[in-house]
């Protein structure tokens, strides 16, 4: 049997990535995930990816030390409150004030340095377009053009950045997860609390509203009762 | 009169990047100057950053903090040894043991978030290609890889990234960097050693040749005489 292709899966610990792990893990690769510690508010995600990581097996999980404090700029990171329903900085562009100015190009760039050292072929990233508030690197254009940088910027530029959910509504994701079997119980999305889940931040939102229009339950405690 | 348009440089300390920020002060930029302890071998070519980024009174001088030593694999973060003449990986890449995997994405990630966070319009790079030793990240291709990612995943998508050395020879630099009246003597190119430059690793050899070539001596003390 020849040895199983390595992959570098990117492991916030929420639902998009865990369901990610799930694919990746279906599809007979070896995983090395990655999570950051990045000067989050809590370590309720990091918990969560230590867990997931743990039921599946990996082969590896590194916790990498990123501080994006020292930039400033967001409410997941400094001391701008983080909303507790959707909030946008401006009427211009949309982004919204938990926007880490330009955080997934910090988050891949330690994977392709890893997935280099560790001769991975590929590189999950469970990025999201349809419901991700307006993030711009949440897009298929940026993925597209990380993938350039890294054929014109690794030792042979084969590494591959693989998007598979980055078309999937969120409901969409629930529903994949739940058939590759998911453990959504694990998991962890809300901006605001390390206990229960506030159920009020647009993170929670926007993860009740998955589970209900996949017609399932949201197997995690919330602070109230939620719809 | 207008206030100066803001620049991020990047400053490691060594010749092009002085060059760079000497440059970047001629054209008019209130410059924010960015600098890694990312794990280097010694500290000498931070605190070079340091001299000249107060010889040039910039707006502000941040050091970030990345630890590239987690991935492994360079002999410039690892224990892997440096050579002291050049080497080569293997045959088949030409890549030298002290390319950092994917280093430079790391760098400008970071001065992107900065940028951002600024209203910066320009991130310099001091990236040379003809003497870059085969380094996959100092080609003309990979920033304008880089340059599409920042026009697809930031609030606006104008930040630029200019490279205004990448075309010059070590030699061209050096004469540049004389024009201009570059602090030379407060800079750090060597890779072994923090007191006296050894003269003998790759980066010493390089520098020295730029000098010899450009018809100048090298301002800084060398452990031994050097041709």
């Amino acid at each position: 049997m020849p040895a199983a292709r390595r992959a570098v899966v990117l492991l916030s610990g929420g639902l998009d990535s865990t369901t990610l792990l799930a694919l990746a893990t279906r599809q007979g690769y070896a995983i090395h995930a990655l999570s950051f510690d990045y000067g989050q508010r809590h370590s309720a995600e990091l918990s969560a990816a230590r867990k997931s990581a743990n039921r599946y097996g990996v082969e590896q999980h590194l916790i990498a030390k990123i501080d994006l404090r020292v930039f400033g700029g967001s409410a997941l990171t400094s001391d701008i409150p983080v909303p507790k329903d959707r909030a946008i900085d401006d009427g211009d562009t949309g982004i919204p004030v938990t926007y880490v100015p330009f955080r997934n190009a910090h988050f891949l760039a330690a994977a392709v340095s890893w997935a280099e050292v560790l001769g991975a072929q590929t590189i999950f990233i469970g990025a999201v377009e349809p419901d991700s508030s307006g993030y711009p690197d949440c897009r298929p254009a940026y993925y597209e053009a990380f993938q350039q940088l890294v054929r014109t910027g690794t030792r042979d530029g084969s590494i591959e950045i693989a998007t598979p959910l980055i078309h999937l509504r969120k409901k969409e994701i629930v529903a994949l997860g739940l058939e590759l079997g998911a453990p959504f119980h694990l998991t962890w999305s809300c901006y605001s609390s390390a206990e229960a889940a506030c159920g009020e931040c647009e993170s929670c939102a926007l993860r009740l509203r998955a589970f209900a229009e996949a017609g399932m339950a949201d197997p995690i405690p919330y602070a109230r009762p939620v719809p």
